[in-house]
């Protein structure tokens, strides 16, 4: 029984809000029930210096948390003067995340910086900052397309992403801080549309896991971001016609 | 003329929204037009060691924007590894408020943290954390009452803050960015319910301005904030209103 | 009854020493009682990034304390490896002091630098570092037009500084240390010779205080300043009468 | 064909080397092919504050190469000032490793704490670190259980790892630089003794991967683990025989 | 020739000037011709934490430049976020040179810190420190055993330093920062009242030097600090006097 | 009688082993007994600003220490944020050395950088680091002429360093950790293959030294960097001809 009271393959929640920063060039609040994570991506035109005179541009992450996104308060890193390692880690991966579904030379010698920031957190801000990231990425292309500075969307899939654990000795899906803390092994899995692997981060908690086990969370993942897919399509397609309208 | 049409005196709309971080002791999004800052009062158990058995307590604030807060994108404070003279000066400026107005010995040997972190800003980023904040703060010392932690709120008095400038000539209230960056003159009012005020931080941005210039700023701000201490005061009711119905 | 024993509007016997620097473009020892700064005026020939290509200069400040300054001494900045908030919020109102009263379009593309060091502090160092330092401003314009590097000093004004408080009850200016730690009120004045103010920053230390209080305050600090504009103007000529007299 | 001449499930040749450090409680010199890490662990009186009073232990990891480890020279951390987010990314994982198989409460309320030190990298760093502190870890468990401080030596298992990955459309096993930086997915695995599995980091470095793909790099990481494993307690058994023959 | 005019063996006017500081227990200002550096004994209640509870106290030092004491303006120290190699290397020489004569045992738990801050610089920054230091230090342990904290001065000896060098082939003392930039050979000693040596640090700047030019240093190193023992002696017994009368 | 056993000018057993790294241009494992460091001599392709456009090239240094080279385990400095004074001391004193006997003009406008890792300490690591140092140093100059990059190898000198000291009241060269933390005085000589000095570091470790304590310890250092220059030249020889057997 999960402390939640949800099926073993029941993910909370989601919503994926648009148009919440006026300056952005795409914005997305997404919240997985209690967890939610304002993403707003930047457009820049500078690459980092190893692109330079490439052709090629770049994506990128940031991730923070606010002091009092978590139960218990957790010093601001930008007073403490550095960012943690776990910050450190989170942002590469969602940086990695983002570059496997584009195509940086069709982005062209450019880069796209998406600021992942956490209002709230209940477990699964990594997994929540890609999935609606991705949104943010998305209209962010689209607003590069509309202004005819790139000729399309250079994004060649989706991707989402969701953690999945053995809580209990059976397999759970989406797991929500009383559960993450408490689970057995904690794995994140970064999946795309066409149903390829981006990225696996499992790790045992406590003692180590079976491939058995690897497998039942793989399936979970997979099943849970069908539904992240679809989500992120609709609330795609309702953003682009909502700004054609405007424009028109 | 004023950019966004409003009259001298007039303010923009402004809300105060609690209850917006499950785990604050309190906790208030505060708007003005397009600044939105959310603010979130810790209870912590320490004091400073300045205060280490001297039976009284303290009231600190934190000030943070998220990157794509402004028009073009900020750098991460904590990517940068330092707080700017800036954020630490208004952080100083919010802490000090809240402490005019508070009984630091009926707070007792604990310390509330406010954080203020803005989500978006359009000038008058400071003001607005002064104004929510109070209200975070209300809460939380509401939440030490509730808990029999403390016998009665202790607070003397309530503080709202804003800016006034001088604005192609003649004085306004509430400015906005588009004002803000063009104002001859800068000023922040702190004050309080019973007509006292805590802070004057007045700049000339251009050139120098005359006493009379800055009287007519302080009856503006006196006007503005008596509409904002009419706000915090229904807000705190409703809000203590919901606290007491969910514990009966 | 002040613990100097000064009269309410009496200020601390005030010097300023030029000349004390040799290799400094203009520099000044100034005194305030036992308040002692030695600011030091640098020319460069760089202007901040955003300046460049401008046509338009740039004056800025730093500031700093010794650490035994100060009664208790005081960790060293550069051994803790960052400045104060203090220290950044002190040396921001000092630079913008100075370029509210600075041609900047004739001043040129180039950069004065103001370093105000605090020997020894009895109260006050903000504003003495302000009013010290303008005599070294304009002494290192001076050397710009001296040197035929500017056509005449960029000067549209001048610019002094006192703190004035509310003290047992009573207006009074040129707050020592002894009456800073126990004023209710502590504001400082940033005023030119014109009459103009440049800044205003008016703390509650302990209880909110009432507009009639303030405009005690601004007055006791506009007749403080006429006499420092008076031994500023004095100081200067005779500084530039011995540059005349050493060049012939 | 791979760059080495390797056959796809051949590793290259491993050396643990110990006693390389005169001062260690545990020391182990790791050779993969070309990498070369050297691990030193340190035992500690005191563990981290959240286990103060718990009457358990700790054991943790720092990870560092030296500037000339690489082809490139790489900027020295310690004159940088920071730790990269890939060094704090390998530490982690490092700790979490032999946290795994680690009785933290047989270890009593002590840490130990494994250093290792990348003296020259071709590839697969962060595994060899683990495989080669396993071995200086288990030798600092001998060292306390020798002089008695506990009573066994703590572990439930061994730890391993390797990284795999799909080349030129095969799965390998230990990815040298050349084929690191070409492969198209790369997958760390930190596996047990017993067949468990501690942690799995894969990643798509070009286009995403299929789970098919997945389940050959996984084979390939526990054939090789097992002749890690074979390696590593031949060679503890030696160090172990060896400290007997000199304590007697 | 030097470039001073100087004959070989003749350093600079020397003065030291105490009672600088109202604040300090002890405090020199010592000028060697336009090398300025005041110097601030301070005395501290606790030692560093590797003699707590030993009985034993310690001295130590800090050395700063003002930006502009320099003919070309240096960077803040404080601004920039860290203390140079060449400030640590100085301050570490102090410190040694001070302990050197002091018996630590004497003083009791402990600490005395000089501040060594240089207002204007033209060479010998670290030994005009020394030597005014050592005043300021003498100062402070007669503040201490005049208020009876200790039973006497705790000074094994005096000490003093001054920097020779090869300049044009032949020995000088007392180097300005004219001969320094260009000598080749620079050399400082610190040295005792009763003709022992503390410390010699040597540096050919660019051609290695041969034993006799060494010993030609050494000699005229000894004869000028001879002249500083009899200064700083006078110095020390006139502020003695001084403070007795006062007392009386 | 020393702790070791060795006769006051037995210096311990020294060796010196090239190709150490794959990737340097020059590298030498040294080791002095138990005190072992490993030097990588990188060559690029820039120069510090000042040398820019000065066809004159440039030699530094950097040091380090294994956070368990020591007995005890020291901090690891990327860790802290920082190098110590004492790191950034010896790594400056490392690069003076090398630059005495090293043509820069020759060099070209290049840089030569000399890591020195200590992997053990027992005693003497920065004069470890300049013998060793020196090999390294040779070898990438040696590949730089080899490559044709310049004409010959630009050294003018060799250079080696020994610490001497004065133990238990005699002279004795080469001190280990035991003597050195015990030594009353502790010397550091850097010294050249043709008698010159580049530098001298003699510190009082408790009472001051007399100048003919002094010079035993010189005569001491000329006798031991005898027998280091021998070894250092035979090194070189060996390495050099390895290089020309393997390019032949």
């Amino acid at each position: 029984m999960r402390p939640s009271g949800r099926a073993p393959d029941e993910i909370r929640p989601v919503s994926l809000e648009t148009g919440v920063n006026k300056y952005a060039e795409g914005s997305c609040l997404v919240r997985f029930g209690d967890t939610h994570v304002l993403c707003a991506a930047t457009v820049e035109d500078r690459v980092p210096p190893f692109l330079r005179n490439s052709g090629r541009g770049w994506v990128t992450a940031e991730y923070g948390m606010l002091p009092r996104a978590t139960d218990t308060r957790t010093d601001r890193e930008a007073a403490r003067g550095k960012q943690s390692g776990r910050t450190l880690e989170i942002q590469r991966l969602i940086g990695r995340s983002f570059r496997a579904i584009t195509d940086l030379t069709g982005l062209g010698e450019r880069q796209v910086r998406v600021d992942c920031d956490v209002l709230q957190a209940d477990g699964g801000t990594r997994t929540a900052s890609i999935t609606g990231g991705y949104v943010a990425l998305h209209l962010a292309f689209d607003y590069l397309a509309r202004h005819r500075l790139i000729e399309s969307v250079p994004l060649t899939d989706k991707v989402a992403a969701i953690s999945c654990g053995i809580y209990q000795g059976a397999g759970v899906a989406d797991l929500d801080y009383a559960e993450d803390s408490n689970a057995a092994t904690d794995a994140n899995f970064v999946l795309t549309g066409k149903g390829g692997i981006v990225e696996i981060q499992a790790t045992a908690e406590q003692d180590p896991f079976q491939p058995d086990e690897f497998n039942t969370m793989l399936a979970l993942a997979m099943s849970a971001t069908e539904r992240l897919f679809t989500l992120q399509q609709s609330t795609v397609d309702t953003a682009i016609a909502a700004r054609d309208a405007a424009a028109a």
